[in-house]
């Protein structure tokens, strides 16, 4: 028996919402997309039963179901939490994952673009600083905070949201001058964003700042020596302390403790990532949080979603503070 | 020009040596051997020049050069560390490795013990709790701190050893009364092999002691009742404890600090595992660590073992004792 229809498609569903079929694609692609939009796609995919067919998206049709994870290592608490949710992300749709720890080292990293580029991979997704990878637009890759060019996707908690978050959130905690500490990659990536995120922070809120910009070398000795410069008569000039990781804000943590000064009562001290101990349990501070699920899920609908649209260039997704006891607790300043 | 001589094969290097081929054969892959056939055997492989190939050892005649690797999560600072340094002597050996973070999900276990009887991949390295899971004596698999069964090599660290070391050093350290506290699978495994060493440890140092097993439920809570209830006019009735992991460790560390309970002033603590904060700083507290790029190494040798040589059922690889703060330093007790 000839059924007289046929499963509708994206197109049918543009047309019944009376939208642009990206507007569509967005929704079912879980992309942004104005509130208004969505309800009248979300309706109308009820009312036409459209089913996405996640099997039939993205990639090429010799499929090997396997994607491949380039990251540094999995020690550290950041790369391991990614590398977890991107595996769960992946088994979810039924795709295995090869893991490639890099060490940072340019031809482990090559080699796997090979294989994708031979098909013996179907994608990558990748957090690599080499600034020499030479990734072709052609092979499926979707780049973890680092920008690879326009036709790579990359994916990154918003680095600039969460900065201006510590400046805002240090001001409204009654910080008067506060100061950032930055170590890391001098290459242009998305968690350089942070500084100039704390820096339009302060702005907005009249919060005065200083900088100690780290890129080499010996950088603890170096923070020491910074702080160790502020002190006066035993008091630290500033009163808050933004670090770009919660790596850093550990170390900060030690040296403040060595002279002495005491953290949230002298000093208030806001770090970066979201680490918690034994990967579960208590934050090390007071920290933005990546949400690193989410990142994860995002690189992988990214990775096998339809070639044929277009992919967007930069994903950010939201940060969120945490209390983790280097901050005056919220409640005493109710007023906010 | 055709050469009148072969390549000298391991039966050469037994016949130059004395020794029997398996003696060449635990020199070439790693195993324990007595110093002196050790010697005698890296010399004749000098003298022939014998080249191990170890592309053409072990695993099945048709390839696919990928592991699977079975682990809960990558979250767990023990799993991360685990499977970097499995990926990393892996890839040492120029095999892939599939990561399957399984969230102790049998389904997804049997799935890849499948994947590696049908050939897709060469075999399995896995570190799981699942007693249904099923592996065939010809599966190429290799055991994390299970035995699962007497054809499937396991490795783990020295368990029983790291719990002896821990009673010897409370007592060493001036102890006189210990508790040791443990929480964890019920299941056997070699983990559990902790509390019988620290038996044997505290009998051979005369120290008394007492002990707090939970397999399930809400073992925090019950921990603490424990410690409240060895509490008399501020004084804890016991001077050592050493936990059954770093983790809980931790979290007792946390309940003694509520009650007012120093370390190691009024008690001192030793875990187990070796964690470090940020996957590479400081110790949690003082430790047995475990010797994880050791036992990934052994791991991935087993694996890929040439068939024809009997595997050893149980290889359990050497632990050390790190100070880490909740300890009296050695030095006070130099006399040892």
């Amino acid at each position: 028996m000839k059924k007289d229809f046929s499963a509708p498609t994206m197109k049918d569903v543009a047309r019944e919402a009376g939208v642009a079929l990206g507007t569509v694609s967005k929704v079912v692609n879980g992309l942004p997309v104005g509130d208004s939009y969505r309800i009248r796609v979300e309706a109308a995919i009820r009312k036409l039963n459209y089913q996405v067919n996640s099997y039939a998206q993205g990639l090429k049709a010799n499929r090997t179901y396997t994607v491949a994870l380039l990251i540094p290592n999995t020690i550290d608490p950041f790369y391991a939490s990614l590398t977890y949710y991107i595996n769960v992300a992946l088994m979810k749709k039924r795709y295995r994952m090869l893991l490639c720890a890099t060490d940072y080292d340019p031809r482990q990293e090559q080699e796997y673009v090979m294989m994708a580029q031979q098909n013996k991979v179907d994608g990558i997704i990748g957090l690599t600083y080499n600034p020499h990878l030479i990734v072709d637009e052609n092979t499926p890759f979707v780049a973890i905070d680092r920008s690879m060019g326009p036709k790579i996707p990359c994916v990154a908690c918003d680095n600039f949201a969460g900065g201006q978050i510590a400046a805002e959130k240090l001001a409204d905690l009654g910080c008067k001058h506060a100061a950032f500490l930055r170590s890391g990659s001098a290459l242009s990536n998305e968690p350089n964003k942070r500084k100039a995120g704390f820096e339009a922070g302060c702005l907005s809120r009249g919060l005065s700042y200083e900088m100690k910009i780290l890129n080499d070398g010996d950088p603890i000795e170096e923070f020491e020596h910074f702080i160790s410069e502020h002190i006066q008569d035993g008091k630290l000039s500033f009163d808050g302390i933004f670090c770009v990781t919660d790596r850093l804000a550990y170390h900060v943590l030690h040296i403040l403790h060595r002279f002495q000064i005491r953290v949230p009562e002298d000093v208030q001290l806001i770090g970066f990532d979201g680490i918690r101990t034994f990967g579960s349990m208590d934050y090390h501070c007071s920290t933005i949080v990546q949400p690193v699920p989410d990142m994860a899920e995002m690189c992988v609908d990214l990775l096998l979603r339809e070639n044929t649209m277009a992919k967007p260039p930069l994903v950010c997704l939201p940060v969120t503070y945490a209390y983790g006891g280097t901050t005056l607790e919220e409640d005493i300043h109710a007023d906010r």
